[in-house]
């Protein structure tokens, strides 16, 4: 172990929650995770089952129900844990100690259950769509590394999608910091094939999509413009966004490749020096130096997010590049680092800031 | 065989260059192919080894000279001629019948071997980047589509590049209209890493490249800007690209996503008129019906070129998406469609519409 | 095109079955494509879409009835032909011409059918294992390779399938030739993804299986064993074999690795002399030269067999590895050969001994 | 974190080798790695950078030497000790603090140098092929589930190959019991990219294997065999072994499929409950329930041995079906176990059961 991550590690180990029990000074807090058995929610319950802050209590799998997590995932060999039909009332989960539940139910499934696992005073992260363009109070949309004090205070935590996280922390920075010249922004991304979930389905067949590269809901078609959209408008933006997905014979990862018009030119040392300022303190996101450029492996199987800039025609146009695992930084990873900071634990907790180097 | 096909063998059949000997009625045309074994020279060889007016007379390869082509590609086992190391000198190979060459040899390697070749009055076709700048009478840059009748007469092709082909076939129906508003166009592309050659190296590595995505000469680094610059002027407009291109897993394959500010707002139905009448008669450009979006597994194997165009920003931004082969119509085959326009032949002698449906 | 393709393609051409019509001095026989959309569906459409010999009159999908070919498969947009669902009846096709009947409609849902369409005076060619181990008059199991006079006067072919074809065209001239020593042949072979069809399914979905290697109904357990013993039964030969399918990530292509152990010891270069001698004359099988050894990559896109012995354990074992393009030679690409040989066209006509380099 | 993960990790904390400084509880050893940028070396790295016994002090790399760790491999963004060139004294290692070496230099670089780095006094692990063969004491051959008191007092462990791994903890608890007839055991196995290393060359160019399979040096060819066959030497076995290695396109992995022709007929039930009896206290070796098999992707990611049993031929022959990740039980992962069995620390420190469920 590095000097560094040692120091991380023992920085984390004082700063446990609540002394008394639990793993040597840390008390776990009792955790269920709905959905547990897509690709989010079994990332979800891979970095839970490793989190010193965590105590597995329930999981919830509306096709699986009655089988072990590890019957479904032969990846997870000890989590015999038996998964139960995802519940509607939260009491059960209650009374076997769950204290805060993830959700990673699909789009549209937890809306209509929220209410009742919020008056059971539960803490809520969903990493569905379903509350990111709430205005309810308390709810919170958790992109981290934009999030102030008001997460550390949420009841339901709207987990960003992954293409939102991708385009969002490439261009918060600028758009917030006034250059934006209203023109369009143009967002193309390329997703890896776990984005689009664990249900089978023709365009995501090996021998459809493994060999080939697809844009799809170009334009103004995809859902996640809306959020997009929604979160520029918190942060007082407003402005045309063209937001192009693309599906790439990958498992995962996203990597956003976004122009953003400029108001007035602007020089490479500048774009720089901005963005890494913005992001000097974030553990997770890392600002390249320059000339370099994000690729997703570099982040597959980490919480991080790579960015690197460049200006180009004549300075009135600034590149952004951006890379996440969608399924860490991009969903259950973010998920984590949120609850880290509700905990009021160290943001990196059982998150990982090294990749896997080769997968 | 459909009708339709039928009725284009037909018609190939009866409009052979010249009558006297050969396979029934066409009568072969010597050829030489030059760097034959790498990925673009093996997929010319293999078109012209199945193409009814091509007589294989000599091909070469520096790395493999003394070898048979069948040795280097064990997928053509019947192609029992031996390499040569590819010649300075044409003499020999035009005492061996070869009337016009074929050139796959790596970016400037032909330029100082051309003046030779032309002056023994061979035909060339020129795959790699040496000539699409050059201004010297005689020379065309063979973006077939959109040639005229100087490429006829052309003495030697210089036949574009992959990135180019899917870029230009794209903006030039909207900016040859007048409707650019020379605000920046924005190229994002993807390419499958066939794009980068056969010679092994790191970035192109199994482990390295086979899950993941990446960037790379973003912004206004790639030498093809030139290229579509270049283009562009000749078609007598200027103004800022940006060129973005990427690396995807897949083997084969170019996907262009553009977007092209307007001068004035354009609705769907006029551009999607535009541009199924600029390419009405052209055998290898599709443009799609609306809704369709263009795949690269669709366009694999075959010469084609896969359009689609959208509106965005209110009509104010044109978007293009351009699916090739990079080795057919990015490479291969166009260079044959470039040769069969040459000799007068139908053109789409020896080439296929058809893809691959899955592979 | 090389001078002995040019020869092959010159004698295909004075074979014709029958002059008068048709592409120059071929006369098209009607071609109807029961389960045309599915893998093996499909590739025989483009296989019969460029066979000189054929007129597709008819093609049938229960799941696309209504709309074109060129709809469900882009990859081929000239195929304007409207699907029928899969007939019961086969009387609507005869009244369009249909003369030879392909059925690629999946195990189980042709034999209720063959009686009906026989009796109406069709041919037929059924790609699915019902017929594979009948015993009816006129019923021949098609491996091409070691029929006889048989399959010209078949009325129904029982097409193999296609990890039949990759063992049994690598065992049967040792087995034959009394070489077997009866104690169990081992055959380890590896499918790609297309192998399982096209219905999505878990397994095959792109982030399951794209990235790992799985083997299944392995020992006695996989449908296709019956089959093979059953040829060998036809050639009188019984005795054990463990058969060990597995899936690995690409798109097509089966390779067997087998081990024959033998009553007497042999040498390599009498095995090499032995496969050679028996193959000699057969087009699409291709015997290595000593030191070589089959990928699937190598027959992508081909028809070919390519077939490598090895001797180990002191002469005692004979080591066979043969590669297939599944799709090809162990579907839709022998399903045309056997067409080729009951025509009395050559076996090679409009299929490819040449694969795809790179795919 | 689930009850059992918590158990074990307590109980980590509690064995660790010595108190006084380090982690909690934990006094890190002083660890150098040498041929740190290869994939095994890079696997290396990471799990040491992650445990808790090791404090990382020296790195070597021929190839890189002046570069940080992070620069090579960006997926560890906060490995920032600079590379030295892999030395040959190592002196300047000890003065660094170093106490273990683990060596992931190519096999036969690290023959040379063993000497000096042993009379320094250090504890050694090599990862290369240079000792496995070796009869000189102090050198201990690392199986780790199949050695005993001598792992803990070896001087240097060999660690053992991938494809080693893979079949000597499939076969040993057959072979070891006397259920083989001497007959020839059959090995096919399937290895991932990775296993071939980082040198880019043809055969691992992503265009050339990325959609293919293919065996190479088989029979009785591979370097393995001879590794194998010491070790069941070492097991008081002999007997002909035929081992078929194949290259399939996966980043990671290893899948053997065995047979074992036995002396007396053996049910399945015996066979699993051998198996499982053998492994019942090995926490990374997994004996499946009967029906399941072992896939790639379900032990990627982790330090497991995934294993299944079948009987066949009348129960004559033996069928083991075994899975490891190539680059951690196959290499870096075992090397930790190894040097967790020498310090005495539990078996799992810093290694996974659990794997990465889709990458």
């Amino acid at each position: 172990m590095s000097a560094p991550a040692a120091a991380k590690i023992a920085a984390q180990g004082t700063t446990a929650a609540r002394p008394g029990e639990g793993l040597g000074r840390w008390q776990a807090v009792g955790v269920g995770v709905l959905g547990a058995t897509g690709y989010g929610g079994g990332e979800l319950v891979r970095l839970l089952s490793m989190h010193p802050g965590a105590a597995l209590r329930a999981l919830g799998s509306r096709q699986h129900a009655g089988a072990t997590m590890a019957r479904v995932w032969p990846s997870l060999p000890d989590l015999d844990l038996e998964l139960d039909d995802d519940p509607s009332d939260p009491a059960p989960w209650v009374d076997r100690g769950v204290e805060v539940v993830f959700s990673a139910l699909p789009h549209g499934a937890f809306a209509d259950r929220a209410p009742a696992f919020l008056a059971a005073g539960l803490r809520v992260i969903d990493l569905s769509a379903d509350f990111r363009l709430s205005a309810v109070a308390g709810v919170v949309y958790g992109l981290t590394e934009w999030c102030g004090a008001e997460l550390e205070a949420a009841r339901l935590v709207a987990n960003p999608g992954c293409y939102a996280t991708a385009v969002l922390l490439a261009i918060l920075p600028a758009v917030t910091g006034g250059l934006w010249s209203g023109a369009p922004i143009i967002a193309n991304a390329l997703s890896g094939v776990s984005g689009a979930g664990r249900s089978p389905a023709l365009p995501t067949h090996f021998v459809e999509c493994g060999n080939s590269a697809a844009p799809y809901r170009v334009g103004e078609e995809h859902a996640h413009l809306r959020e997009i959209a929604a979160a520029l408008g918190r942060a007082g933006q407003a402005g045309p966004i063209i937001f192009n997905p693309h599906l790439v014979p990958m498992a995962r990862g996203i990597l956003a490749s976004i122009s953003i018009p400029l108001c007035v030119p602007l020089s490479l040392a500048a774009a720089q020096e901005r963005y890494a300022a913005r992001y000097a303190g974030a553990p997770f996101v890392r600002v390249l130096p320059p000339g370099d450029l994000p690729e997703t492996r570099h982040v597959r199987g980490s919480n991080r997010c790579d960015l690197a800039v460049r200006v180009a025609a004549g300075g009135s146009v600034l590149l952004v590049f951006s890379a996440i695992d969608n399924l860490l930084k991009g969903a259950a990873g973010q998920a984590v680092q949120n609850w880290n900071r509700i905990c009021g634990w160290p943001e990196t907790t059982g998150l990982a800031t090294a990749g896997w180097p080769c997968a």
